[in-house]
């Protein structure tokens, strides 16, 4: 393996990104990895409904959106078996690699890309260098596709890793951009025997070179989604018989982002899309509000579900539209263990390229890792989510977005430390 | 003819309604029902650039858009001939018919339809009978299918009546209802010998056989495009540095509908469409406002337009977004000539069916078939805009409207009845 | 009587503008007017609960509030015992001339000022000749010091005239502003014998030297007041305890202006006062707004009313606060009998000054005159409500608006001349 | 000196809250009480401009405010000569204490009230027990009134002490709950020669027993006032020609409670008194607010006035109306120092009645008592803010606010407890 080759991989699954629980094409490309690298050294390889546990997907697009990137895949030159596997949404991935005697030691990347355009400014190195995606409205505006990278990276290493006696399963989950996907790959079999989970994030503010050993602070997330129905008249001569769904939903925004602040923690609030309206000429009777809410703990989240409800229920009624809530995806908090985080950072000093190691910071955002984090934690084993620098000249979600493809080496070479010093039972 | 191909058409039209500039199988189909109903009596038909005078089009869709309605109306099996004409949303037509010495008459009708969905509850008679739009998202919910058959019915009648002296041109108007093709068929060389022109619109609220012989109160109008651009962020991680064009959508919204009302007469205001954001945990950087504003006069629309781009200008502003305008389509007001009145209530009330006659009401909307009537007024001719009962169970632009199909009749005959005493010479 | 003394009378009332029954000064000095100049001419002066149907007065002020006018009032050397019979805010009076047989003529002018601080600027006449408001935050900003003037000018006029036999009586009526005297007056005994109502307003944006024979348009108007009361809290301590009653007074003020239009005709919406909390750091638990609707119908005034009732309601309720609404006034729309607009018209025709008569004109605005208008006409008598044209440079409530005083002498001319007209029962 | 004493003085306090700067009776009692229990021990008594640095006074209330509370101290039988050295709003007074060699301890108590009604509901101590505000509108709603009547009790005990070598000088401070009255006294040279600093405040969350040795957490707080001018209008007859200033303000107001969370920490925003408007009926020409924004760090107050100032720049100019800021007063942040922190926790751990001593907590508020701190802390000095448990039943600055009155003898001990620890040169 070189560096070269994962930069490459890592540049094709950049210029296709895909949606949550759209990932097809990335999945099989994934899987066609998998089994170039591996070879026989690929002891299982599971996809489909098998990794999913098919009633706790959240947020799962409709069947048109589904099949419109399942096509894409296709045209794009997908394994028609694996796409088959995959149908109706159950992209992801669970690969097992069988060294020998020892713990199961799990690592979890997210492998979905962001419904949002890339920039195509000349100074963005993937429209400069020629692989900015390629899916108009869709981009990895968050790193999952360097994720996805570093887990064949380090399927790849132990593999050939004369260090690693024990199980290793590498999670290759869709659907976190939703917090849709972590809960149905936790409530899979495959969580079940792990006794350490790593889970890793790169970026999030941190230099290359920089590692956290630790991150925590994550903050539980619950997405709410209201569709308001009013009544439509023509906006000329009858706009007194309109109910306006439209004014609902300006109302709802404008009061959404004045729930107050909470005393005893961190708390979010965004109305990520909004929407409503059909012509220009017609009182609008359909909107629509996508927004999620976040609280440094599940009470602070619950606090401001409630909240947000309210004023919603409320802006509908005082322009007399009717509003119902679709089910949304949430995910909880959850904690690095101490021991795996001593280890990390201890790893992390010793390895080629690594500047600085921060033993903890606050996530500051939301991740449905923590379903598989706690789902082990349960069972007794221990959990870490790592930070892996890397110089972004944009932030996380921007359309400027990018990585520094030297931390992909870093994500790798920290992580199968790691894995190594688990599996020689000498932590 | 009977009514009965005329509600056969109409229904057709019905089922497969296309917004504006998109109107390519409505514009087949009528070629068609020209060419077969009139033969040889039918002696000129125009399509295409001849009859839209393209620099002054307004408001024409993208052409993705106009692509994907035209492939629609080729799958429908719509003429490929035709349809090659229409090519880039020259939609429309006119027909001529020379009957001898005289003076040529006018008649205009629109033939878009809007884009909302249509009911599909089991009392709104096209869901009942079969004749429900075909096309999710759009809907003939104003009744041009039916003005677009009453001006196949008149132009069928006169080709076979024996008491009209003169020229008749009958309009098929494309992109009415964002006031963006009446200005360019006004523009085109068709309109410059007409001396009588009639428009008519079925509805508004008046019943089958009622028919108002002159309608007023056309409302000045104008639609407003801005476009938010802000900054996203991770709204977990950062919503600090996001500049958030989904708050400046809706602060412009609430200000929009709260601009004051003025003494002179009557305004509107209406957000149409509002939109933005893409996903819920990105702070939205794109939104999207389609308003449109009226005024009585167009001082008053012009009082109406000021305001909410000021406004619009300033809620970016707040928020630190950027915002640009489109360029809006737009309409002037008209009256109706008193002589035209005159021979409509005359004619209206010996015909058969017609049992109340109004001479004079108001629109309170807007419509681009003033372009046409100002510009025969301006050559020296006349303009008359004559109602149509029709008992409506919905009302224009909701999911609900339909016609009775009776009042298609009461059209043809009233029509035809006022071209043949214009074409007598002695009006 | 010449101009200068009315004219050194309206400069006298315009320093002392007293608001809605609160006119204790002005009424007193209205009655020592009255006894000065009419003498043993004045066969009744009615003061105090006489004139005013306590159980139908609207918008009283508080008891500190009419005291503290009271106490002003008896500072600037009102008549002790006048001010003894208005206590409790029965402001107002009705004086009777009888002259002799004929019909009895109703002369209603109003007399209270605004609650608004008058204009210091050097271009306002007030200001510069030294009769601006001597009260701070109060003003005549309406020209009911001119109307007050025109009627001690008409009386005094009829009491000297040999033209007029009948009765007259002038009806000097408070609390115009707040629509809320008109009512109690019309339940008086003293309306029930009057055959001819006149009522008069100056200025309406008519220039000097026009009159406006018979105002109609009076818009139904209806004053609204809700009290939000939510629970404070610590602003920086614990934001997240507070039901903030400001967000619920905002958010219901920007809908408040949002209430659509009508398509029947006029509506107004105002939230003239909106206020609430008591200082910066702590989260507001009260707050109040005092707006009014109106309606060219009592039906449209009803429209603004319900809707405006929902948004407030519902505005409190998304900010968990309560609301309550305290009664407020009203007054009902009117029209001018044309057989009295037919004798004004004629009448200030032949008047030196007046340069133009206008038949008909819309208000635009409300009143509760029309309270009285429809009493009479209800009894079979008629009314008419008279528009005496005054340049004004600042528009009606504004803080520089201001009479041209040779309006003054127009008034008292055309409707002396009226009331003559009808006294010698030849209309 | 017997707790009843205390007792009787923080009730005579409470019963005469005096908002900030307007402290007149409260600080004549304070000097009475001073007198009368310390008698020669009171070596110098400050009070006046001797003790405010009048150029850094802020939020000053004007002349007529001042002048009403000073009538009402003065009819309340405070003492003349003092008053009249506390004229134009110098209120608050500094006592000296010499003690023999040794440091100079400081302590420092605030006196005034909140602007906000008191509860009368029957469960309310004070109002049960007679002791409920006198002034309308006025109350000890933070807990001030126990502060001072701490600072008494302190000098009381430590006159009488025979284990305090020193000097110890109680701050009367004024104005704390508008931030505006610890940076003059900062100022004023008495707090120069301080070695250590104690401030206390009462309650905060802790129940009766509970002792915080070191608050910090304190916010960074800035008060923001906004004059919003527009222009009146009739709002029947002309609502198109107003500019309305309550419009504007409203959509400040939401869009206030709607600048973005930051992640860097805590950030607080109120629009704490929001009101404009003069009658029902005339288009608003003028409002205000005033609002106030704190930080954890300066960075993130600035940035909510920065974010604040923006958006109501905004909302004036999109009704068209002007706006200007008021000075406002704020307060920085600051930090207890732990050599003093520990000193507190060990004297706390010895004191009767003190069940549970806290090392640390936050404050989540804002003080201006950070000016003292910073002041001797940049001196070489120390500073420690000291919380004082307390039950209570509603929270700071709500109508129900009131202290467990045990806990006055808590803070005297502890207080007392700790100087004499510091004058024995033995901490």
């Amino acid at each position: 393996m070189s560096t070269d080759d994962l930069v490459s991989l890592r540049r094709d699954l950049h210029r296709r990104p895909e949606p949550a629980w759209c990932e097809f094409y990335t999945t099989a490309r994934l899987v066609d990895e998998l089994e170039s690298r591996l070879g026989d050294d690929l002891d299982e390889l599971h996809v489909g409904p098998d990794v999913i546990a098919g009633d706790h997907r959240m947020a799962v697009p409709d069947e048109a959106e589904l099949t419109r990137w399942l096509e894409r895949a296709r045209e794009a030159g997908a394994d028609e078996e694996v796409l088959e596997s995959l149908a109706g949404g159950y992209t992801g991935a669970v690969a097992v690699l069988e060294c020998g005697e020892g713990p199961t030691v799990g690592l979890r990347v997210d492998i979905d890309g962001l419904p949002r355009e890339e920039s195509d400014a000349s100074d963005h190195a993937p429209a400069a260098e020629g692989f900015r995606s390629e899916h108009e409205g869709a981009m990895h505006a968050c790193g999952h596709d360097a994720h996805a990278t570093i887990g064949i990276g380090v399927a790849e290493r132990i593999a050939a890793s004369d260090d690693f006696s024990g199980t290793l399963k590498v999670f290759f989950q869709p659907a976190e951009e939703v917090v849709g996907g972590g809960k149905s790959m936790a409530k899979s079999e495959h969580i079940a025997d792990v006794d350490h989970l790593l889970a890793i994030h790169i970026g999030l503010d941190h230099p290359t070179g920089e590692i956290v050993a630790g991150i925590d602070g994550f903050l539980a997330v619950r997405h709410l989604e209201a569709e308001f129905t009013g009544e439509s008249a023509h906006a000329g001569g009858h706009p007194e018989q309109g109910r306006n769904a439209v004014q609902a939903m300006a109302t709802a925004v404008q009061n959404l982002y004045g729930i107050p602040r909470h005393n005893d923690g961190k708390t979010r609030i965004n109305a990520g899309v909004a929407e409503g309206g059909s012509a220009a000429n017609i009182i609008p009777d359909e909107a629509r509000i996508l927004a999620e809410v976040r609280g440094e703990t599940t009470e602070l989240m619950e606090y401001m579900d409630r909240k947000a409800r309210h004023v919603v229920r409320n802006a509908a009624e005082m322009h007399e539209c009717e509003v119902s809530f679709g089910v949304g995806a949430e995910a909880p908090s959850a904690t690095s263990d101490q021991r795996l985080v001593d280890i990390v950072a201890d790893v992390a000093g010793e390895t080629a390229g690594v500047e600085n190691v921060l033993e903890r910071d606050e996530l500051g955002g939301s991740e449905d890792a923590t379903y598989l984090m706690r789902a082990v934690q349960e069972n007794g084993g221990e959990a870490c989510y790592v930070g892996i620098g890397t110089d972004h000249p944009g932030g996380h979600h921007s359309a400027t977005f990018d990585v520094d493809e030297a931390s992909i080496d870093h994500g790798v070479d920290v992580v199968s430390g790691v894995i190594e010093r688990l599996g020689r039972g000498r932590p």
